[in-house]
């Protein structure tokens, strides 16, 4: 990767800027002078200052530019410029600056990447210019990246890369040392090597720390790992991510149906997963999809829309409760007034359960075998915090309209929604579930109608019986 | 680790039963047949089942045992027992199952970890338990423990693992090579090597890879990496995942202040905390800090309550702007069914874009370059929506109280509080940050009050004058 040496045939210059600040943040005079050299059309100076940066900065350099500043960034560097940091950038920045540059250039430079960041690369694109390149890639590039691509979204074989180390099992321990000290097509890096019969079927895996302890008179197959389990192609990866985090995996085989190794997974690619499904639920229960922040306006309106409009549904609903006891608010109007408190208690306790019981049910911890105790404690905690919530709002709403009577309804309204919102809290998202509806989408829907409907009902209800109100 | 080799001494029995099902939950038969062998104190059967299971396997079994099988399982396995399998299991159910067994039996255990994994067991001990085990452990092995523990919880030194393989610059790579097939006491499994001076200063790392493909005479001090950062030891762990997650490190070195190599760090862990981080964000918005799914009622409900307690202020903070406007209620009843919706709306936009804004702010691509234009977009998005939930919601009131006006005023208030919603949404997570406010914890309760306060505010506010009502 040329890229990565300093750059020699540049005078040297003043020290060069730091690329980030304290704070990990990208240094602003850094890109300042960047953008400095982009509009003088430096090639010489931002070559200076680019040329050698890691992947993960050029693409955050790249974000951090105008979006008039990202193609001739990319143009001035020329064969310098490193595709990879492309797997680096939002997608919507991506895209269009892929748009930018010539269909050829993006064949010759995907052609050098390791598979894996070709494909990430070239999955967004539209079809027409995916065609294009990968008619311009040679054979064995072109099959390899259209296999991947040929394997669903979101699955093991496409975020597999197709580099990888394998050896037969009667080679000895020197043996594959020997080939990989001369070797020249090697992954840029690698954690573990992987034995094969002569078709290609996987029979075991072997950490590089087991072949550096070893002597090299060992046959390979004898500190080979057989009972690794092999991660099939057309698994998702959220089940690889959930295994590779569970068994502490740096790597491993990706085979497909007939057994055979087809790509291996690395580390680095399966944290952005465990972190992007991680986010995908909190922006899940927010609605708010998987928008970037660098999304148009109109993109971000029409995916959020969705959400607010079910939402909508939702509110109507417990307006139509509130409603049924018109005559009861205008016969005492406190009741509009103390009213949103208990449906908002409720919708608060629901979501804190909501929220926990979504992660459970996402990493496992919840299931069919504590759901019982779960449930049990959610009950308490909502009886025990109604309680202690009771008491202060029944106390407020007391002193502040002089009314015991009206404290009283109120605590008892708390207590009741209290209690729903642990039950529903935690029962929805079960169900959901169950139903194989993705609960961190749907659930606080649900949970939120459950508070308010039955937060307005109870609070009205028991109001209007107490004081003797038409309704 | 003895207890990876398959047991050879108990007579084959039937097939054993698979670990866990399809969808990677612990198999019931399984559990059902250890709690079997548990309560028939059948040491051999329970070896036979459990002794050669992953640590994350018999981290989850132990988990899915009834609290008084948890010890017995523990005590009938004996040396067979691998502490590490504690690292996996919930802290509730970890330091609940500590205190029943014996600080030696402890102790001893804690000696044959990898020092990362016996402090991640020490930490959450009592003081006086903590002393007792460290007071028996042999002296390097306590000194090596105590001074991780002086580092403050979740920083780098605090999680680092103080096993790792350390050569001097002149040596080559064939020496290095010969070193690691003969020392015994190398750590359970690497991926690079570190070059020290002899103080002990970090000159470089070497990545197994590399070792592999060099020949035997060249020194490592040649192919070693120089540039990569090492990780300070008081650095905290969430900007050292940040690192490896940027960098897509596997390992790290991990230095002090002086630049000597202490320990270093693996993925592994590192995947733990940027999921622990990722949902520390989801949680604290939701206001359940870091429970767990077996902390007990009481320690729920109180870690709840102080969140919901905050809540209520806000709740009492829109009640007291309706009760403003109690004489308005009262002359238009219509008026307390409809100003959920406005409040209610506004919430949830609120939300969307704080959520956004939160994790914008967490993974540091939202930062002041680009908050104008983000800024810009959120109030595009929410003028947008705006309007199309204006259109609705305006019918929807016009058609059910058969009164154009009322459809009109509420169209307004919805497009107002959409405005500020999200104005709020962005603006309160990002000032927050500026005063060293973690957002996730402290964005929703304002927010809320905002979308709150202006909802009702607009929405009465408007009717009464739009409708000539007393206030």
């Amino acid at each position: 990767m040329a890229h990565l040496d300093p750059i020699q045939d540049v005078e040297a210059e003043a020290p060069l800027l730091e690329v980030r600040d304290d704070e990990g943040r990208l240094n602003r005079d850094f890109i300042a002078a960047v953008e400095e050299a982009i509009e003088g059309a430096d090639a010489d100076r931002l070559l200076h200052l680019a040329a050698d940066l890691h992947e993960a900065d050029t693409g955050d350099l790249i974000e951090a530019l105008g979006e008039e500043d990202r193609a001739s960034f990319v143009r001035l560097l020329g064969d310098e410029f490193d595709y990879t940091a492309l797997t680096e950038t939002d997608e919507a920045v991506r895209v269009k600056l892929l748009e930018a540059l010539p269909n050829e250039e993006i064949a010759s430079a995907l052609g050098e990447l390791d598979s894996d960041d070709a494909v990430y690369i070239l999955e967004d694109m539209d079809a027409e210019d995916q065609a294009e390149i990968l008619g311009v890639l040679p054979y064995a590039d072109r099959a390899q990246l259209q296999r991947a691509l040929d394997y669903p979204e979101d699955s093991a074989g496409r975020r597999m890369q197709g580099e990888f180390i394998a050896v037969a099992q009667f080679w000895t321990v020197g043996q594959t040392i020997d080939y990989m000290r001369e070797a020249h097509d090697l992954p840029d890096s690698f954690y573990e090597i992987y034995v094969v019969d002569p078709s290609f079927k996987l029979l075991g895996a072997v950490a590089l720390d087991k072949i550096l302890r070893t002597r090299r008179d060992q046959k390979v197959s004898s500190i080979m790992d057989e009972t690794r389990h092999a991660v099939l192609a057309t698994e998702d990866q959220e089940e690889v991510a959930r295994r590779f985090e569970r068994y502490n995996l740096v790597s491993s085989a990706v085979v497909d149906e007939t057994d055979r190794l087809v790509g291996i997974l690395t580390v680095d690619d399966i944290v952005d997963v465990i972190q992007e499904e991680a986010e995908e639920d909190m922006r899940a229960l927010a609605g708010v999809g998987d928008e970037e922040i660098s999304d148009s306006v109109l993109t971000t309106a029409k995916s959020r829309l969705t959400w607010l409009v079910v939402n909508l549904g939702t509110a109507v609903l417990a307006s139509a409760v509130i409603g049924l006891f018109d005559q009861t608010i205008e016969a005492m109007v406190a009741l509009a007034v103390l009213m949103p408190i208990v449906a908002s208690m409720g919708g608060n306790a629901g979501t804190q359960t909501m929220t926990v019981a979504v992660r459970g049910i996402a990493t496992q911890e919840l299931g069919t075998r504590n759901l019982l105790r779960v449930l049990r404690r959610e009950v308490m905690v909502g009886f025990l915090n109604g309680m202690a919530l009771a008491v202060l709002i029944g106390v407020t709403a007391w002193v502040w309209f002089q009314n015991i009577g009206l404290g009283v309804v109120i605590s008892g309204a708390i207590v009741i929604n209290m209690l729903f919102a642990g039950l529903s809290g935690l029962l929805i998202p079960v169900a959901l579930d169950r139903l194989k509806v993705d609960p961190a989408i749907a659930s606080s829907v649900f949970v939120t109608t459950v508070t308010d409907v039955v937060g307005f009902f109870a609070f009205l209800g028991i109001a209007a019986i107490w004081f003797g109100l038409p309704f």
